[in-house]
C-alpha cells in the first residue's frame, strides 16, 4: 500500500525517533541520527530535508491517498460519507506502523514547534479534501465543513487509537468516530 | 490623547498593523512601530511581549470570554447548540473591531509562522471547551467532537465574514454556518 522505502530509511527513522525519545527533539543532531544507524549523514540528506522531516515524510503519501479514496468514492454518497469514506481507506497506512505512530505521537506531543507543525499539515489535509470535494460538485460552505469533520475524526480516532487498551483497529474507530459525531451534531451528544 | 493609557494600545496596535502590511510581518521592528505610534519601546513592551503579540493578545479574552458562556448556556441545551451558543456569544467581540479583524487576517494569511500560532491558538480554544464541555456532564468523544465543530464554526463563519460583500453581522454567519453544519452532518450537503 505504502511506498516506504526499507531499510536505510527505516533504520535512519527507528534511530531519530529512539533519540528523540531518549534526549529530546531540541537536542538531537543528524550526526547523532546517522550514527546510530549505522549510516552517513549524507545517506540521511538522502531521505530527509532536516531532522524534523523524519517525523512528517509520511505527510505526502498520507494527503495522496485521502484524496485519491475520496475521488474514488461512489457518487451517490453525500459529502460526509464520501470524506468518512476516505479517512477510513488511509487507516492501514497507519495500522502497519502503529509502533512508529505511537512513539512519533510521544515525540511529537513533548514539542510546542512540532505540534504547530502537526496542526499545519492538517490543515493542508483538510484543504485538501475541500479541494477534491468542491470537484465532486459540492459547493461551499459544505465541501469545507464537511472536510474538517474528516480531519476532526482523523486526529480524535488517531488519538483514540494510540491510547487504545483494547487493541481495536483504527479503521473501526474512525468508523464510531464518524457516527458519534453525526448524533453529536444531530444533539444527541 | 497621548496620555491615556487605552489609547496608547490602540494606537501601538495600529501601528503595528499598518507596517506589518506595508513592509511584511517579518520586516517589522518594535523601534517602528512605536516610532509610527508616537510612543517609546519601553512602551511597546508594556503592552505586548514581542510583535507577533500585537496579533495575538486578544485570544485569552476571547477564550474567557467562550468558555463562561457555555458555562452559562442552559443546561437543556444539546452538547452542539451550547457551543454553537458560547460562539455566537463572542461574535461581538469581532464585530467591534472588524477593521482590526481584517487587516489582521491579511498579515496572518501571509505569514506561515503567524498561521501556525494561529492553528495553535485555535487549538486551545478547542480545548478550553472540551473541558467546559465536560464540567456540564458531556462525556468523551462527545466533548471533543462538539468542541472541534464550535472551533470549526467559528473559523470558517470567521473566514467568510471578514469576506463578506453583503456586510452580515458575524452572528448571523455563525448560526448560518452552524445550521450548514448540522445539514451536511445529516448528509444533506
Amino acid at each position: 500500500m505504502a511506498r516506504w522505502k526499507p531499510d536505510a530509511r527505516a533504520r535512519l527513522e527507528k534511530a531519530a525517533l529512539a533519540l528523540y525519545r531518549e534526549h529530546g527533539f531540541a537536542q538531537t543532531t543528524v550526526a547523532e541520527i546517522a550514527d546510530r544507524a549505522g549510516l552517513t549523514e549524507r545517506t540521511f540528506f538522502r531521505y530527509f530535508a532536516d531532522k524534523r522531516e523524519v517525523l512528517f515524510s509520511g505527510a505526502d503519501v498520507l494527503q495522496q491517498q485521502l484524496v485519491s479514496a475520496l475521488d474514488d468514492a461512489p457518487s451517490a454518497l453525500s459529502a460526509i460519507d464520501a470524506v468518512g469514506r476516505a479517512v477510513e481507506a488511509v487507516a492501514g497506512l497507519f495500522e502497519q506502523r502503529r509502533d512508529f505512530a505511537r512513539k512519533r505521537q510521544a515525540v511529537i506531543s513533548e514539542n510546542a514547534e512540532l505540534q504547530e507543525r502537526e496542526r499545519v499539515k492538517l490543515a493542508s489535509l483538510a484543504s485538501a479534501l475541500a479541494d477534491a470535494l468542491r470537484r465532486r460538485g459540492i459547493r461551499e460552505p459544505a465541501a469545507s465543513l464537511a472536510a474538517e469533520m474528516g480531519i476532526t475524526v482523523l486526529r480524535l480516532a488517531f488519538e483514540r487509537w494510540i491510547n487504545d487498551k483494547e487493541d481495536r483497529q483504527l479503521a473501526r474507530i474512525m468508523r464510531d468516530s464518524l457516527n458519534e459525531l453525526k448524533l453529536v451534531t444531530a444533539g444527541k451528544g
